[in-house]
Parts: C-alpha cells; structure tokens; sequence
C-alpha cells in the first residue's frame, strides 16, 4: 500500500534510508551497536548506505566504541533498542555528553500504534510509559527527537545531525518500527546539512579581539594553555596558527594532550597545578597572562584544584564566551576570535621556553632496578611511540602516567579525565581503532589496568571480529590502584579476581590473529619496543606489563591524596 | 570533632552503620556492586555488619546479580558509585522496577559541600548539576532518598527499605561521603522495620471475598491461572493453600513458572495462549471462570497476546486491585482476599486436570536423531532436575523452552519475560548461585545462549571469585536465534563473533576450580545429566550445548511471528 502523500514525492526515501546517508555525508562509516527487535529492519539499510555494521558485544561498550570513534573521525552513530538497549548505553551517552563527544544515538523503538495504545510489550516497564526512557536522555543530549511522522522526520533529522556536530554532544533519535520504511521526499539529500558554526556579531568579535590584543601586547611574559574544548570545539587549526605566530610558550592541560604539536619548539609540557611536568609549574604560574584556550577545570584535570594561577592573569576562550580577566563576552565562540586575534597579533614579548623531552628523569637512567615503575615507564612510552598513533589511556593510573609522555607529532589521545567511567578504554580502543583503519594505517595504542579491563573485556571480542590490531598494554598490578590511593589501601574491595589475561583473546576466538606477549622487567619492555615486528602491528597484540601493586605516577597521586580530603 | 547533636545521641551510630545493619536485619547478608572513590569508605562497615562484599566486574551486571539474588533471598542490596556507576546500572534497576524485584540502590556521591558548591568533580557532566542522575531514577524506583543530614537519615533509611519490600520494587538511596561516618541515634535499630502490608479495610475485603465466593460456586468448569505477581507479592503460601482447598485444575503463565508445587495432583502446565503445553489451552479456554492470580499479561508471556480467554469469565487478584468480570475493586491487596476465600470456599465443581508429565512426545522418544532439538531438550531437562533447584533461563531460546520443562517440587524459575534485557540471565545466575549458597546447598542451573552470553561473560569471573558452583549450559547455535525468528535470518547483525566458550572460566582465573564438557549429540548429553559427579555440582560447571542454528522452541516461533507483524 502507497500513502497517498508518496505518490507526491519527487524521490521518495525510506526514513531509515535517509538517515543513514545523511550520518554517510557527515563522516560516518561504520556505525556501532547491538541488535534489537526494534532496530532489527533498520540495520537492513546499512550496506546500501555504504555503513559497515560492527556489532558489540553489549550496549554500554558499543557507546564507549562510539566514543572512540567520534574522537579520531569527528562523529560517531550508536544504534541501540529501546529500554533494555538503550539505558544499558546511558552511561556512554552521559560521558559523550560530559566530554563533549558528538555521537548521533538512534533508538529503535515499537510501532507508533503500540505506542499509542499502551500496548503491555516486552522491553516495557510494564505501565503503558513509553516515553520513560527518552526523558532520562535529556539532561545528557544536546537534541532529542521522536521520527513519529513523516513530514518533520527529515528535519529533525537534519536538524539533530547538525546539533550533534556543532554543540560535539551527543543526539537522541527515536526511530519507531513502523517509521523505518516509510517514504519522505529524498530530494533534500542533495543539499548537505550545514555544519557551519553560526558567525560571531562581527562588531562583538572585534571589540573581544581588540580587548584581548590590548592584554597580549602589555604583557611581559605570556603563555599558550590548551585543553580539551580547543580539540572538542574543532579549534585546532586556530590554536596551530597562534602558536606560530606568537611563539610563545605553550603548555597542555592533561585533557588537552594532543591538542598540539609536542615536537613544537614552543611546546613545554603538561601544567596541571602541582601534578605537572617539572619546570612547567614555574612557567605557567610565574605569567602575567594566560590565554587558556578551552579549559575544562575539573579535579581530575588540575590534579586535585591545584592550579596556582589568577583570574587576574588569564584570558578564558570557550565555545559559547571569552572570558578576559573577570570580563564575561557571552555569545560568541572563540574560533573567530582566535582566528582575528592570530591576523592582528604584531610582535610580542615573550619568555624563551624551556623544551620538554622523552628523556628518562635523572634518577631513572642508571638504575639497575628492573622494575617497571611509572616514574620509568611514561616517558619510555614516549621514546617508542610513533607519529599519528592514537593513545588510548583508563582512568587510572594510565590517565595520569600518560602526563609525563611527550607525544611525537600528530599523536591522538584518548581519555576520559572528567567523567572517568573505568572500562571506557577498551571500548573507546575498538572505535578508535576502526576508525584508524578507516583513515589509513595510524597504530592505535590502549594502556589499561586489570582492574578496569574486566568492566569491558568482551569489546576485544569485537576487535578480532573486525579484524583490527590494537597494540593493547594491561597493566598488571592487582586491582584497583587509582582507589587504592583514595581509600582502603590494603581492603578486599579494591582487590579483583586474577585472570589469565594474555589468553582472554584467544577465549574469544582470536587464536589465529592475535598474539600475547608478558613483560615482567624494564630490559623485556624495552625489547619488545626494539622489536620491529611488534611496533608494525600486524594483528591484535596484548601485553601485560607486571608492575608493583603499590607504585602510581607522582601526578596520580597527588590527585587521589586531594579526592581523598574533600571526600570527608 | 564531635557534633554537638552527637553528644545527646543514646547509641550513636553511624548513618552507613545503621543502613547496612537495617539490610542485615531483613535478610540481605551478601552486598553486589562495584566499588567507587564515592563510596569506598562506606564499604568498610560491610564486615562489622556481617555482610560480605561481592565485587562484581561491573555494575550492569552486579545490578543483574542482585536482581537474581533478590529472587532467591527475598530482597537485594546493591552498592555504586555517582554518575558512571549507578548509570551503568540502570538497565539492571529498571529490569528490576519492570519485574517487581526489590533492590535496595545505595549511590555513593560526592560531599554535600561539593553538591552545595557545584564543584568541577569527575563524574559529573560539568555542569555542576548533581541532581541530574538520581531524577533519571525516579521513573523506576518506589522510593528516592537523599541522605543528606543526620536529622532524618533514619528515617529515610527504613521508609525506603520498608516501600523497597512492599513494593517489591528497586528503591535509591543516595548517600554523600560526608555522611556515610555521621552519627545518628541507633536505639531505633532495637525495633525492627515493620515489613507487614497494610492492612485491606475489613469491610471492604468481606465485600469482595463474597462476590469472588458468589462467582467461584456458580461456575462449573473453574480453574486457577499463577503468575509473576504471585511470585512478587508475597501470596504463594495463600496460593498453595486455595490450590489444596479448591482442588480446581491449576495453570500458570510462563512468568508463573515455579509458583505452583508442578508435581502437585492439580498441576496442569503452562497457560500461553497458543504457546501453551499439550491440552493446556482447551482446560482453560474452556473454563467458565479462571481465578487469575499476579497476572502481568506481556506479549511474550502470552505468546504474543494469543489467550483467548474472556474478561466476563476471569477474576484478577492483583496486590493493588482485584477485577472481577469487569468489575474493580481498587486499593486492596489480593493476600487477604485469597486467605479469606480459601477460608469460605465450601464445596466447589470442578473438572478433573489433565496432569502433566516429563515424557518426551511421542515423536522425539524413539527418534534415532542425535541432533539435540529443542523439542527433544526441555522435556529431558525436566527428568534432570532435582528438588529445590534453581533454573535461571535467558530471554531467548531459553526462556521459551523452559515452558516444556516440568519442575520438581520445590523449584525457583529466574527468567526476565517482561523486561527481556538480554545478558541478564549470566548476572542473575551469580546472585542467585550466592543466594541458594547461603540458604544451604542448593543447585543453581543457568541456561543461556551464546549471543546472550557475549554481554555479561565476565560475571564467569565474579562467580569463580565467590567459589559458587552453578552449572552452566551455554546452548551454541552461532547467534541472536530469537532475532532471526522475528527479522533478518540470514543478516550479519545477528550473527555472533564465535567464542572458545568452554575456555572463558580458565580465562578467568578458574583453572583449578572449573570443569567443561562439550555435548553435540543426545547421548552425550543424556549420559551426562547421568553422572552423579556432574550432577552434584562439585565445582563451577559450563557444558557447550551445540545445537542446531535454526531451531527454536514452538512457543518462541510463535511468539516471534507476532512480534515481527507487530513491528510492520
């Protein structure tokens, strides 16, 4: 049967058909998830669309996949089923939206009628709600619609796609049964959804510019502070610029890293109050001013609120205000303001800065100790990995040993220092490594605890049923270290069941790709990191790397001493 | 610093203290969760409470696992942490408030200042809402308590364990770190929580209990229909005891499924409309009055809305309500009723029941067909099963098979039929394994297909941790079998990475603790189920069942055709 109202469309498009080219424009092209019975026909319509289904194993991993995937291609799509699927996803979707990661989240939901009605279906809660589920999405996406109707399914789609990518927060699309093969007018398809930023007021921009340049040009000794928004915020380019054209100083906060090019002459670290680099604390706080570009100020980020610096001091560049000493300029996003400010800079003065490298710390390099300790690990990392890798890190003891890795040029990182749901990692590791392959041939690189390996494991699964060949470190050291230094030293509770790591792959079927490698001491380590086969990756890789149970980074410690005292 | 108030408690005691010695006294001596840096320091009062920690691998799944437990025990306790933690595990709490199972939530979250302040924390979206994750509890759970001072925490506390029982439903306790070492007056603890159901107004009750005896002695043919409710409610003594005084031919609904003694002389089988067992649906369709007791009427406990029974031949017993035709009779409890009539009933008419057996059909008994079919399977399953087991069947294959097996007496039937989320089956078997542990030496038996068990596999871990023994039949048909039967029989979305399933619980650290066996043939299985080793549960146990992949019970292919017409 035809509606009558397709017979009146120029190039009728079935609504699922239309989605999944519009995420195919937009960058998608391998979409994650789990079958429902209420997403089931919609799958139909990936391969026409040019969409590789990749098939998690659960939902909650297939949304840190998502994640991950988002953060190396620009915008990830997650499809779920309603109820069951999509609130075991919800934690994902929350830390999309908390870390500022565009992920276009479709929900198969049931027929329209049965909606309706009430209907006593399965995946309900089994009191005619169906509405229940998408109202706990609100507070964590940046756009919610219901595709119930075939005259504003297209624009809402649109419109959703194009909120996802401009606010890089996650969307909510319910997609009910019924509504996946019916017609809409195709014919829009030949126009792409725009994407472009809404312009500044002009007049406003250059009055911020001018406020901005005033600043830069009395101060004495300024310095370039980038975090995660600059990467988040699609700033990257702005902040390149600047930096070539100030020449001054230029430090990352932890959730900035990768956000610039390390190698820079003007790159000099990690500054994250007392958890920083050494020397780099000097710099930072001994500024007249700061032009902290995309700050997201959190505990995790400033090892426990430690930043030493003053708001007399600094200029704040956001997506949605800038932010001069105490002066707030809502309404305008910084990469206009960036951009100006890089065109008009004229000379500056500027303190030297002062190199940061992958050398070992003094201490380190002579020691005839064999353990593999952080304090010698991060910095080896550095020395081993390669341009363009992408480094994923757990929060944990990874996500703060990580700090002290200076990253070749082009690096990714990947990490989640504010939300900091442990288990992320793995998942985030198997779309961000579709996504490399997607792009070329980029390595991608996880660290992660046991501990936080166990939340997740099975995505490894998914891995090798991608055949995609992550070089994945375990950290070997018995439990949950991170809350170890926070609370319960020697309790059971921060303990785990061991597992034989190195043979999980094979439990799920990689025997043939895969290969296993355990490293107990530095000169082990440092072989394999000497080995070409290893470093080329040629298949899925794991290692576990054994180090003491008791032993964090300096900077993790600090952070989890801090969390510790505000707790009580 | 001791406050002020502290000084003129009686038996000071702190908030963490008197909540978990509150769960201890109504029966929780086992804790599910994952530990978090919110609620660490909470943790450490388990012990002194007599109540063991668990530490699930993650808190979807310790979520599943108290929801088993609580099934088995009577009420569970589950412990997380803020945002990442208590959203990972919502799918499990709102399977939970679906089915009626009563979970008491504990969510460790950060310091009331913090909250106050709006502090930049991890684990929270940035914005310094802390209110945003407990509201999206608030469509599942029967009571929401924040324990954010000494004055009413007591309060708080035994008012939501109270609604948790009543109710049967999940409740959400929210308690800040600053709070979990406060002083409150523990002399309450001296009276236990009033756990009754409030009493139904005595006049009323009388009214209805006459106009269901009116109706119960003028019908001829009436039969009794159990189902999930019963179960949840609390009235399976009130049940067994109208059984006996009725004599009247007892059914159930597959929700129903262990309620009623099945080697009872009134047993008749399980009621699903068309997906009923042989000679069920003439007994009841025939029937001129069914006393329908905890009736939760869902598709696929209906086999897809297949009864075809009349509302002017049924009386509904319900915990809220009782319908008799289309008459209601709102706020009261069915316990009362169902005593009172079981006290009044006389003399009734009744048919005599076609009692139902373990025998396999006649067409499977001398099949020389080695392929184990479903239709061969769930009979044979029901000749192994021995008193006071506990079968645990996953959404899927399983859980329609089941509907075939005839119990021993005594048997308790984990099943998700509402809710559907699959991957639960893997999570309840651990509390529900930890439960029937503690009641003394009961057998936990799980049924769960290979795609089912890909999305909580590591809970294997979290089993072997505990040293629990149950037996695990993981039935090997490559895929999403129930998804085939409703959409895409031959699509890539439900095919499944395949797993060396007998390896994982070596994988997991079970080595020394574990036994697998693999069976493809009937006589493998059925030699199986006659060693005594094997049957005695020794050790964890996991048996590949390798079965056909386009198999499936009768009742599921039913019921998956009419979910498929229903999404069109």
């Amino acid at each position: 049967m035809v509606d009558i109202a397709t017979r009146e469309l120029r190039q009728p498009v079935d609504i699922a058909e239309y989605l999944f080219r519009r995420l195919h424009e937009v960058g998608v092209r391998s979409v994650h998830g789990v079958p429902g019975d209420y997403n089931l026909a919609a799958l139909d319509y990936l391969p026409k669309c040019g969409l590789h289904w990749v098939g998690n194993c659960n939902e909650l991993n297939a949304g840190y996949a998502a994640d991950g995937y988002a953060r190396v291609n620009g915008i990830a799509a997650l499809v779920t089923t309603f109820g069951v699927g999509e609130l075991s996803a919800i934690n994902a979707i929350a830390g999309a939206y908390s870390e500022y990661v565009p992920i276009v989240h479709i929900v198969g939901q049931p027929h329209t009628s049965s909606q309706k009605d009430g209907t006593l279906l399965h995946h309900t809660l089994g009191n005619g709600d169906y509405n229940v589920f998408a109202n706990m999405n609100k507070g964590i996406s940046a756009n919610l619609a219901h595709l119930n109707n075939t005259y504003d399914a297209a624009t809402l789609i649109d419109n959703a796609i194009r909120e996802c990518w401009i606010h890089s927060r996650p969307v909510y699309l319910a997609l009910p049964t019924d509504m996946i093969t019916k017609k809409i007018e195709g014919e829009r398809l030949e126009t792409p959804i725009d994407l472009s930023l809404p312009p500044n007021d002009p007049e406003k921009e250059d009055y911020v510019v001018d406020v901005v340049l005033k600043y830069l040009h009395a101060a004495t000794s300024p310095v370039i502070l980038v975090d995660a928004c600059a990467l988040r915020h699609h700033v990257i380019d702005e902040v390149h610029d600047l930096i070539e054209a100030a020449g001054l100083p230029t430090f990352v906060a932890p959730m900035g890293k990768g956000a610039v090019n390390e190698t820079h002459k003007c790159y000099g670290g990690v500054y994250a109050g007392t958890g920083s680099n050494p020397g780099v604390r000097e710099q930072v706080e001994s500024s007249d001013l700061i032009l902290n570009i995309g700050a997201i100020k959190s505990d995790f980020n400033t090892a426990g609120f430690s930043f030493r610096t003053s708001q007399l001091n600094t200029i704040d560049f956001h997506s949605t205000f800038v932010r001069v000493r105490y002066s707030e300029y809502p309404d305008i996003n910084m990469k206009g303001v960036l951009r100006k400010v890089t065109q008009q800079m004229g000379s500056l003065k500027a303190n030297p800065v002062q190199h940061i490298s992958n050398a070992l710390p003094e201490h380190e390099k002579d020691s005839s100790n064999q353990t593999i300790t952080h304090a010698w690990l991060w910095p080896m990392v550095g020395q081993w990995l390669k341009e363009n890798d992408i480094v994923i890190t757990e929060t944990g003891t990874a996500n703060f040993g990580i700090w002290d890795t200076r990253f070749p040029a082009g690096v990714t990182a990947i990490s989640q220092v504010l939300w900091g749901s442990i288990g992320y990692s793995v998942g985030a590791c198997q779309g961000a490594a579709l996504a490399a392959k997607e792009q070329g041939n980029r390595r991608t690189i996880l660290w992660v605890g046991d501990g936080s390996l166990q939340l997740t494991v099975q995505e490894i699964s998914t891995m090798i049923r991608n055949n995609l060949n992550p070089i994945i470190f375990v950290i070997c050291n018995e439990g949950y270290t991170i809350e170890r230094f926070i609370h319960g030293w020697d309790e059971a509770y921060n303990d785990i069941q061991t597992w034989d790591v190195k043979g999980l792959p094979v439990a799920f079927g990689g025997k043939d790709k895969y290969k296993g490698y355990k490293v107990t001491t530095r000169d082990e380590l440092t072989k394999l990191f000497a080995t070409e086969e290893f470093s080329s990756a040629p298949c899925l890789q794991l290692v576990e790397v054994h180090m003491p149970r008791d032993d964090a980074p300096a900077a993790l410690k600090i952070t989890a001493e801090a969390a510790s005292a505000r707790n009580k």
